[in-house]
């Protein structure tokens, strides 16, 4: 099977064999981005932009070097001094991009369902990086690739996804590209962040971290958003954490060679106790890296590159 | 006849000849544009600095889009976080710009002969990307460029400019190259914005859309401008639009295949109707794609690039 | 003797060979720069990421040129829009970089002390593009650079540093440079801004600026730091001026062809007044330029770089 979308949208309407092709050409790219020279002329004379109205260091100097070490140019646009402030459009400044002949638009943006809006006007591939609380596809596959690189295999392993679930286009993410490769996803967190309408997307969900711990191959830890909760989700940060945050005393329960991952920036002693996110069982650095090798997949694949080249 | 200067700073002080060369230029980077790989070697080993005083993003994506397929490498020096905070003059940053060898710098700045200031005291290529409401002269080659491109040639069109034109400095430099190859213009706007004394540059001046439509080959709408008008120029905007706005009720008293044009970002159902603005008379989006072109000439001839080299 | 350290991180603990390497390497780099074409493919495929969390347009710039000229991808991250918004630490953002495979980071704080931190933890090239009232270790390269350059040796020259030295960091780098060269160095400005202590590092103290000025070979003039002044340190700018400015009075009463020398960006009429800021003696732009060939320097000797290869 070959990849034949043009855009990278979500996971939820890709096939078991798409998310396949996406991790296996990602493990060529991991190779690639050890060596001392790490840049291959993939998308020589090709460009990208990187529209975020959302900002994000990470996820926007991720899929920046993802791009430039496949040599393609990289332009920059941000909310901050954007047309967006002259009261331009979505669609205006993506027929423009259009226009300017961009060959991709990665786009971060606040609602839900932008990447796709684009993906329908523009002959562009369009790579979705966030949009709103719906879904974070990228981000999936690296916590699909690594838990994959990790575990050897992703099918049957239990992995929790823990927190602000009701909020997060990650989890929501995760769970469509782990189910779709076989994985027992139990989510986890407060009834405020986690209402029991999840159980439809085939997880099981629980209020009670302790009680699903021993089990788990994986944990994944959610960042606390502050920033996109409209009211307070639980009473105190300190409850909070007494409650959900992976202490040492936690730790202890769970299996001795479980994942720790946490898609960043974390939140030291709140998510997690400080010493567990830098401990052994922590992935969430090489989550980072992985993450490159994913969205320089990514890239090449909507560029018409085939896995069996590299 | 070949290019010999060493700076784009106005429309005003060039030949026919010399907007001559840079149409054809661009017509060339044109069928360069359209290929999958856009990128040429011209430039490469270059500098260009793109010296943005006052936010746009659509020009400066242009540029640097521009100079990167030339192969040259662009650096970002925006008014945010730059030493004009420090209290320093234009004068030192284009002195410091020039003892780091930039090979180009594009300015955009909200006073009146910026460009034209660092031309006098750099040895570097000084490219005008907008200086107060003095001129914008890649904006009126790229207008041109598209009015010849779809009209076959300039001379004898008769060519409105409808809006704020006081405060344009699209308006000027496109009078001035329009004029210059033998366009018929006429200035459409409200007595505040469109002052008398404009009839000295060799125009038209009405304040009467409907009564010039009909014979127009070319409408060009200007962005109403809140943001660089010291105090309100006409009643409402609903007034304004009632009087001033393209509407598809106004359309049909146009000529079939008149051209709509905008600078963008365009204000829809302000200076124009949304419907219109995406109809087949409009080529708003085919100006982005032009620009491109026209500033890669401009690039390209200021660095000793001639035309038939390519 | 070859260059041998990971980072370059200050002055202080280098070594006058170390120091001459810089120099020599420098020496090298500012020919390239003088040439049409100024790139070389010394650092092909290698990723520099310029992390800014103060701000400084000149610096960045400056170490974004020279990167590039190296044939290094740039990537910017600064404060603003980054994800030191959402409280992550800057060691977080340190292992982050470090998994995305950055080869080298740059790196310019608030803090004294956090390029060192990031170079104790990281693989990756760390280089101090000025932390806090520490060092800013290519500033003085650049500055003994221009120094030698034009008065052919730093050794029994006498170099005046005048003005804010207490929360300079320029200050204290050219002091650790100049007198390991052999240079004697005399301090000069207000008790407020220079305390006594500043003896121990081997150079001269004094409050009184004519009595030095005649036996001066270079001048060199800090910047009134305003920002990073916590209280005023002097009654009026007007009285600094009177006492430390460097009038045309004054200069009659240095060597004629003594070095005025400045770190950018100037207040003219403050530290100097303007006419000798533009003057014969003022080698305030070749510092510019020089900051470039020593920046070039830096980089290429980290990554194994050597001089002969040039």
């Amino acid at each position: 099977m070959k990849w034949t979308r043009k855009d990278f949208l979500d996971i939820r309407s890709l096939s078991r064999e798409e998310l396949e092709i996406v991790l296996d050409t990602a493990r060529a790219f991991k190779d690639i981005i050890q060596r001392p020279i790490k840049k291959v002329p993939s998308l020589r004379g090709k460009t990208a932009v990187n529209l975020f109205i959302e900002p994000s260091t990470r996820t926007r100097v991720s899929f920046e070097l993802a791009a430039k070490r496949l040599s393609a140019d990289v332009v920059a646009v941000a909310q901050e001094g954007s047309s967006f402030k002259k009261g331009e459009t979505l669609k205006d400044t993506a027929l423009n991009l259009q226009a300017l002949k961009a060959d991709y638009i990665i786009i971060r943006h606040p609602a839900a369902g932008a990447a796709q809006f684009l993906a329908e006007r523009l002959g562009a591939h369009v790579v979705n990086a966030g949009d709103g609380a719906h879904e974070h596809p990228t981000q999936a596959m690296l916590d699909t690739f690594t838990i994959r690189e990790k575990l050897g295999v992703v099918s049957g392993k239990h992995v929790l996804i823990v927190g602000d679930i009701l909020y997060s286009r990650v989890a929501r993410s995760d769970i469509w590209s782990l189910t779709k490769l076989g994985a027992k996803v139990t989510l986890v967190g407060p009834t405020t962040l986690l209402p029991d309408c999840f159980r439809e997307m085939g997880v099981g969900v629980t209020h009670d971290l302790d009680s699903v711990l021993p089990s788990a191959d994986v944990v994944n830890l959610l960042r606390i958003q502050h920033e996109r909760q409209s009211r307070a989700a639980f009473p105190s940060l300190g409850e909070y954490v007494s409650i959900y945050g992976l202490s040492r005393e936690r730790f202890r329960r769970c299996k001795p060679d479980v994942l720790i991952m946490h898609p960043g920036p974390i939140n030291r002693g709140v998510e997690i106790e400080s010493e567990l996110a830098d401990g052994d069982n922590s992935v969430i650095l090489q989550q980072v890296t992985n993450g490159l090798a994913v969205r320089m997949a990514v890239l090449y694949l909507l560029g018409g590159g085939q896995s069996e080249a590299l």
